[in-house]
């Protein structure tokens, strides 16, 4: 019950285990990428172009930084998390400039100040090559609305980087308005990690095929037309892409909204259980997100460690400056279960009650 | 029986299908990484350093290059392949400068010229910062004796990264003098692909911890102490760990020196079998590679439709200028095997009559 990976459903292990076709050379491994990403693009609700790269979400993340910028750029990051901050190291890495727009970590994300700072760096006759975002901040909890602050970035002609890792697929992504949304295969999918998906606008890949990009492995330029040649920069992760195959498919079999649903459901069921029992929810109900609950909890890594021992449960603890005070209940994918959920608040309430 | 990915034992495929243990929480992840980077030290007969990276072998030879170098650094990139080419290319990317050495494909790397070109360039007041090579050219089923080479390279105290991707596990691989030693889930282990392995010396990983790399993803620097730390840089592909460590310790199992033997076997069968049908090896019959065979084929690629569909086997043909010229039997890994090397050969054989 830890906010990704997930545990694993049989159907998707058994897939991992299935003979493969070489990617190289094997017609059939085409048409399963074809198929994986069509109905990736599904679960996106885009019409734009998919592609799946073989490796980690961050591959991902910085896949879509270091594709877009060059030496000198400047981007803006948003942040009021951990993984928003780490944008700013990965266009810092790529050469660019790093425009920060912090905020808490408990407060949202306030859009007029996305504009302000894209128009104070203009003013100061910069252009903003990007913004970066965050929709679900994993080591809080947070659930961001984007809306407000893409629209402006819109409005100002800048490029859009949003990290969806943990919300694809078990939220509805804002990403009409996105030119660069990022999932990967162990969250919501409950797929092994192993696997990053990219949705990319036309605006996003005429940035990137005008791009010198500094890298090949995170050159997301060489997977655009992968999908009409059939020629992959390098072999496919067959099994992972099986894998992620059979997900997608639980998915879209369950239909988005009832999956949705689901999340809604097994977060405030998690919630609710927490009130109970005397925990806060660290971010903001309203911004407590759909996939992952943090609760307030002291020496948050004894009870971790104890829950793990004692009642066979693992579940997450904050990071960073927050890690022993933080108990992070996943409950995305096949996670997203109330009665997953259940089990996991009354082990964690027997150990509170017994320290 | 194509040069990898090979076919996967059903021991290997059932390992990929286990439940997860969480590699960013679970002690019991942080043993399997532990005890898979132990094992592989065994199958690369070195005291270094082993890590195991979340991508394709490509990710392996690019993080080397990036991990040791700084714009301006000079390396010298000796080529008789594409892969040895390919080097030349990661170097640029990353903002070095290559000094390429190169030798036609079909011809063996000259060690004098190696031991010349890093003269010169000292002569020149420039200092090489590496070198690179390629053990086995999968390309053109080419290995390269590198001994000498490597020895020139450690008397004039230039870095050396090999390629030993499709080489590591089916034959023997001069680790001693290698500095940076690459290899890959999907060849000799016939597991799938998605992990890459990288044997890291001190004077490495020194160079290394020196270096400001220019990315994230391929930074070998971040993986130095994640065997003591048991913190990852990201969440590691768990499902490709066991079935990595489940092919390697297939690997141990059988015993290196008998591993070789059987490699050696099935390249001997393949050779001879070619002769017998009037076929020439692409490279000198010594320097024929004992994990894949280049046969000269006319319609190269013709040929491997027709196999495939007449006789559901796939081989490999020539890459680049090479593709409809050559013909590759893999027998790595699982497929090198007398009876699959003999079966394919006759039906590769009915396929030539018949045409």
């Amino acid at each position: 019950m830890t906010p990704g990976p997930t545990e694993i459903p049989e159907q998707i292990r058994e897939a991992m285990a299935r003979p493969i076709a070489n990617p190289d050379v094997d017609p059939a491994f085409v048409d399963t990428y074809r198929s994986l990403t069509a109905d990736l693009a599904s679960v996106y609700e885009t019409a734009k172009d998919v592609v799946v790269l073989g490796g980690e979400g961050v591959l991902g993340l910085e896949a879509a930084v270091a594709s877009v910028i060059e030496p000198g750029d400047r981007v803006l990051c948003v942040a009021n998390g951990l993984y928003g901050e780490y944008f700013a190291e990965f266009v810092e890495l790529h050469g660019g400039e790093p425009i920060t727009c912090s905020f808490p970590w408990d407060e949202p994300i306030d859009p007029d100040a996305v504009s302000e700072a894209i128009d104070e760096a203009k003013q100061e006759g910069e252009d903003v090559a990007a913004a970066t975002f965050v929709h679900c901040e994993t080591p809080t909890g947070t659930m961001n609305d984007l809306d407000e602050a893409l629209e402006h970035c819109r409005e100002a002609g800048v490029l859009t980087i949003v990290d969806a890792v943990s919300s694809l697929g078990g939220a509805p992504v804002p990403v009409g308005e996105i030119d660069l949304c990022i999932g990967a295969s162990q969250k919501c999918f409950s797929a092994p990690p192993g696997l990053t998906t990219v949705a990319v606008s036309d605006a996003a890949w005429e940035r990137i095929t005008g791009t010198d990009t500094r890298g090949f492995y995170t050159d997301l330029g060489l997977w655009r037309d992968v999908g009409e040649t059939g020629e992959f920069p390098y072999t496919h992760l067959a099994s992972n892409c099986y894998g992620l195959a059979e997900a997608v498919s639980i998915v879209l079999d369950e239909g988005l909204e009832n999956g949705f649903s689901r999340h809604e459901a097994a977060a405030g069921q998690c919630r609710d259980l927490g009130t109970e029992i005397g925990l806060a929810s660290y971010p903001a109900e309203a911004r407590s997100a759909p996939t992952v609950t943090a609760f307030e909890v002291e020496e948050a890594t004894v009870v971790q460690e104890r829950l793990h021992q004692e009642h066979d449960i693992l579940v997450g603890t904050g990071l960073a400056d927050l890690e022993d005070d933080l108990i992070r209940i996943g409950h995305m994918g096949y996670n997203a279960d109330t009665e997953r959920v259940e089990t996991t608040m009354d082990a964690l309430e027997s150990v509170l009650d017994d320290r």
